[in-house]
């Protein structure tokens, strides 16, 4: 099977009687072979969830994907369709810090990704020969409080120029504007510097020395129109004592945040995560 | 559906085209609701394993249990199908430590867990009033090991007078004999005091401790033949220093062996636990 | 050395240079034995902090303590000294929930605690046989919003009759005002089921499962007249998935909440908890 | 006090009355400032263990070194002193794997590591030109079994040229013979990817996988002559389930390598290590 591509749904709507047979049927009647195929029921507001894996019997992947589809709909489903054959393209958006966009680059040259990176950008030079160096295109974009809306339009113009289809903030030190979101309208995954929803904001791991928490955390989410508000796909924490400074903090955080984005990167790029309100169902 | 019971099935058998259909079609054409389904492929072995939850349409489990057993078998595969509606007896085996006996006790009378305890049987009479406090029937059955094979004998007589299903040794300081486990032919769950292949034998704490592991670990595993060798069903450790000392292992360790062990109990009694070779597939 | 009784000194104040050969030489010269001393520093603040626990040489412990005292003034510190030989006397404050009432006393019982438990307090009758059940005194004390005045002062009354140095709220579901904490002057251990400072107030597991998290957690922490934001002495996280109810989440946070209380009461009686503006110092 | 260099000494020895005390009370009377002290007694075996780290009040760190050695002496203690301003030299073994690799140098990069690295030695020469891109002298000296002597020869000769002072073992997949650790006398620090003492020797991650086991875990320990069997640094574990197969947890065991050896090469060279018989005192 090493050598096929395979389909995979992501199902979303309200339950009844016989979803599971349905599915698994339409796939079965046309000769697809499904290999993982996992549910979910949110029980008190009667919503199926699905995620369903399958080698498509014709060679054809992409008809059977619409026809999916259609079918779907039949079932009074929201669905999206992905071919593990195609691998989407995505930029880091990165500032100062490195361990994020190291990592990641470094998970993607190792083969753990589902997906590939097209180009870096950051509104500080620092990273520029860093990301030439594993081969990527670097732009650099400053931006200040009077220029941002420039900014956010050079950086559109260069991420539809790549075929950008996902954005990875990894530790990118600005807020991205609800008009970039939109226009952009493909996922941006963030990671936060804490256990959300403590320490929203600005300089968490100060807010967390400063309550005398015992844990510090991360969480990895998709960015929305509200700071740090997003569905939450990933988080983890470590153990901290009085013995730690910030800047302790921030060395350990950055070990959970390389762990926490990684993972949520991957999650996204297998199609194992499924959003709904402002939560996720993830399928792992 | 709170007040509906529920069929849970346990398959496993060479995978091929088309089983995940196939069963959910068989529950949904005679009028099932499939409530869970969970599917595992090892893909190396090609070997497909399943837990399906359904509420079936007729009132008579008993006969939709038996007709499912038949279609099973007709797949090709192995299976075992269990009523929610159906509460295992279980006996609890101890010796002085009561730790496990209590939490077990407690969490059952919480409602935690999906089956019955019927009686007590220890080596020793330390628990007797506690047990009885509770409401269980207490054995006392003293083993040497020249009386080892009488104590056995008496022991699995209570176990049949008291239509036990399943046995949990809880923290229990005696070995079963392969007899013993053959003639009660039914799961027998023990905890270990050890991250297991580590430290089998007697005084897995003291041999953590002079080996100067920086983790201490408990492990819930079905009782086989070959001691301390069984399918693992639940693991977990915790972290140590050169500053515990051997006590301070076994306070910490009490701790773990009960989580670790409820849990274990938990999975079984809601059918989640499937075992093939000296592996196990647990369905969480 | 078991059999010998230590003193503890849990001391803070302004760092300065040779405060711990001061306070070494101050044992040593009169003829006491360091058992463990352990000294933190707020590098930022510039606060030393130490907690030395040794075994005086003269018989007369208390008036060794009252040495160490005015010693420590004359190096400017705060300072408070207990021996081990004292065991300080709590009550339980309860109410429906059963989980951490039982586990402290099972705890209490095994001889983890360098302390006892002298009454159970609650608003509501329920726990008043499992209490008793174990040699404890059971007072029902009901509070309403009319009542709760003259509750509190009824409450003040048990503990000054029992000789109650410390209370554990071990999900007690009633906010105790300033007024009582103030009167009663005494430490005050809670158990927030969240990990704080997210989800302050009512019903964190519900606010969890609203905002999606993947971890819930437990606070210990001492209560102060600001509701759930006193100086956090412990706590812990657990992984939940989008499959976990609140009901699910309610029940795996029971053992978190069992175990963070328990490690924050056993730290508590050991001496080891420093408090220093709204953030703890454990010495573990 | 950042701009001042400290020393640091690890004492252990046959326990006595008064060792804290004169231990600080010497660096205070010299004049110096005790900026940490960290003791442990091993209750059992009666021996003391102490780390104590202290800004020298003249200018000659290495005279106050030498005569804090001839004073611990006198207290019948073995002792090593370091200063925080010699930064040891080290040299990493890599063979084709360079996760580690990887993760080292980028750490020491950004500024965590108390050493320097001075090289890269490889079996293979697969790592030559990111060794060389990180500004590191790679050596490609290839081991067979015939060759192995004399590729152990030049190793040796590449550590003393370069000055080495540590070896890593970054997933060197060579056994190292006891004749070369002898000559190089200097500590060598593995990592063994699995939880030691379990699974020792080839293919960890295929024996857990065998065994059923719900964690994997990797160690770090200063390498002995007896494989697998050093003194333990480090260790962790991760949570898998059935559905991991073998290259799952290879990869979610890159992680876990590189957190485990990281932390121990830290602690290694901030002098928190202690070594006595086959275990470790760690002070963190």
């Amino acid at each position: 099977m090493a050598s096929s591509s395979t389909l995979i749904a992501l199902l979303h709507g309200p339950d009844r009687r016989g979803l599971v047979a349905r599915v698994a049927g339409w796939i079965f009647e046309r000769g697809g072979n499904i290999l993982h195929a996992d549910q979910h029921r949110d029980m008190e507001k009667e919503i199926f969830f699905q995620r369903v894996e399958w080698v498509p019997s014709q060679d054809d992947a992409a008809a059977e994907a619409r026809a999916f589809k259609a079918f779907a709909v039949t079932l009074g489903m929201a669905v999206c369709v992905a071919s593990s054959a195609n691998r989407p393209k995505g930029a880091l958006f990165v500032s100062r810090a490195d361990h994020c966009f190291h990592d990641l680059i470094l998970r993607w040259k190792a083969g753990e990704f589902a997906g590939d990176f097209a180009c870096v950008i950051s509104n500080h030079p620092d990273l520029a020969d860093a990301a030439r160096g594993y081969g990527l295109a670097f732009h650099h974009v400053p931006v200040t409080a009077r220029t941002k809306a420039a900014a956010e339009a050079r950086q559109l113009r260069i991420l539809r120029a790549a075929g950008v289809e996902f954005v990875i903030l990894a530790r990118y030190m600005q807020v991205l504007s609800a008009g970039f979101l939109k226009k952009f309208g493909r996922p941006v995954i963030n990671i936060h510097h804490s256990f959300l929803p403590a320490f929203t904001g600005g300089r968490p791991y100060q807010q967390a020395h400063e309550r005398g928490v015992k844990l510090i955390g991360a969480t990895a989410h998709y960015a929305t129109v509200v700071l740090d508000d997003g569905p939450i796909i990933q988080q983890d924490v470590v153990r901290v004592t009085h013995r730690h400074s910030v800047d302790d903090l921030i060395r350990k955080g950055r070990d959970l945040e390389k762990l926490v984005l990684a993972q949520a990167v991957r999650w996204h790029l297998e199609n194992r995560v499924l959003v709904y309100g402002k939560k996720t169902v993830v399928f792992d």
